[in-house]
């Protein structure tokens, strides 16, 4: 494939920005927040891709359909009649929505799943050990104590392909990622947006200056979660210890900056934690080696 | 976008083939059929096209939420929650399903509606007026009496790049067209898979020697339709209007025929109309020249 090799946009000494923007459901679920969202990414400068989730409206449609929800540790579990309404509103209702609305903007978004062009492949989660922990870096529940929880169609990303994510981006498209992988064995599976968003930001790393944006409802990690004045405006591995002794940082906000740290020392150049209104790059908690 | 153009298939006198399926949902619904179907698929000789429906599982998922369907000569009328419904079916379930086990056969496979990369852009059709009447070439009903119908948001298909689509094959990858287009103003529309197909053939005839292969539930275009053995090889214009006047082919073959003999007069070397499982190309009605 040749024109991925003339594509790549290795230079000496400077490589190119790439801006990864991972958005949750809440924001893509609100048609006022999501104009605003799309309208931002947009004008981001650049070569981009948006990662977003969607797991709001895959639970109204599964109890439309009277399906029941459940989630152990903030995880959804995935049988088979919850892996059809995932698929069904993950890589079609949500994902070709953002990219409509993308294309009107003049952006020439494409919507992939980790099966297109085998971007994201992916391993069913084994059975696990779980409690009430924070989940591990990788985004699996930590074994601790208890009885096995079986997760079901989930996947854990095993290998994102960079130079193939990259050629899309050559040709000057602008990928738009649902949270779901295949196995390589003809099997979609659920997958955690963030983990999405990471992964691939790891990928790209190779071959890109990659910022990676988490757009979620805070300015960034807080001191005081109360106190929107609290953001702490830089993290570094020596910071996040610190805070994590003393702590400053506790709770769901730790795995989130273990993985972003895990991405940073993988060679992603900086994550940033930031509002969905405010995701230009100079906003937000820098996570940063 | 410089890797377009050397990968495009152009030679002195001489053009790759391209091969393009369409599918209806009856065999997509149908878990042995369809791994028939991907099995010959897979087999099939070089650059190739998969356009899939999957009405019947719309209808189904449909009225699991509770949502009526309604149609007119044989097409969908699709309100505003009708439209969530076949994005969410077709985009989503019915897609992704079959872009995994064709990633799981070794076939680079990736899904894509109308939207994604721009490759088929449409306009909503306005209210017609239409009668029992068989549809016209364009797939739109005829309209001859009566009041009109809104379909509501279905898209007639404007623009299909072939460039774009190229692209994509030139890069080893194997379209997966969902019939789903939008309207370049953030709506997606629903899009007869038949027209899909068309479309899509007719814009790479300009690249490739494109043969137009539409797999269903018959041998081919039938004298008798109860004898499987009165099978017609071939249909030039002339045939047609010859067996249109004496009554030969009637009804709702006409207009598929007189779609396939508009698609071959546009470019497209050759449409076969054939059984799901015999589309090798050596099997079923030619339609040429």
């Amino acid at each position: 494939m040749e024109e991925v090799s003339t594509s790549l946009p290795h230079r000496e000494g400077q490589r190119e920005s790439l801006t990864i923007v991972k958005v949750g459901g809440a924001v893509v679920e609100d048609e006022a927040q999501l104009a605003q969202l799309l309208k931002d990414f947009t004008a981001i400068k650049g070569a981009k891709i948006l990662v977003h989730g969607g797991g709001r409206r895959a639970t109204k449609v599964a109890a439309e359909l009277g399906i029941e929800t459940k989630m152990v540790n903030g995880r959804r579990i995935t049988d088979a009649a919850m892996l059809e309404v995932v698929t069904m509103v993950y890589g079609g209702l949500v994902n070709k929505h953002v990219v409509a609305l993308l294309q009107a903007q003049g952006v020439d978004a494409i919507g992939l799943t980790g099966a297109d062009a085998d971007i994201l492949r992916s391993t069913k989660r084994p059975p696990l050990v779980v409690d009430g922990s924070p989940l591990a870096v990788d985004g699996s529940p930590l074994a601790v104590d208890g009885s096995p929880v079986d997760f079901g169609y989930v996947g854990d990303v095993k290998k994102a392909d960079g130079a193939k994510i990259a050629h899309f981006i050559g040709a000057g498209m602008v990928p738009v990622i649902a949270p779901l992988t295949h196995d390589g064995q003809g099997n979609i599976l659920n997958t955690n947006a963030d983990t999405m968003a990471s992964e691939t930001a790891k990928a790209m790393a190779a071959l890109y200056d990659v910022t990676l944006i988490y757009a979620f409802e805070k300015p960034g990690v807080m001191r005081n979660p109360d106190d929107d004045s609290s953001m702490i405006p830089v993290i570094t591995r020596p910071d996040f210890e610190r805070y994590k002794a003393d702590g400053t940082i506790s709770g769901g906000m730790l795995p989130k900056i273990e993985n972003a740290l895990a991405a940073v020392e993988a060679g992603v150049s900086r994550v940033i934690i930031t509002l969905a209104t405010a995701i230009d790059g100079q906003h937000g908690t820098v996570i940063k080696e």
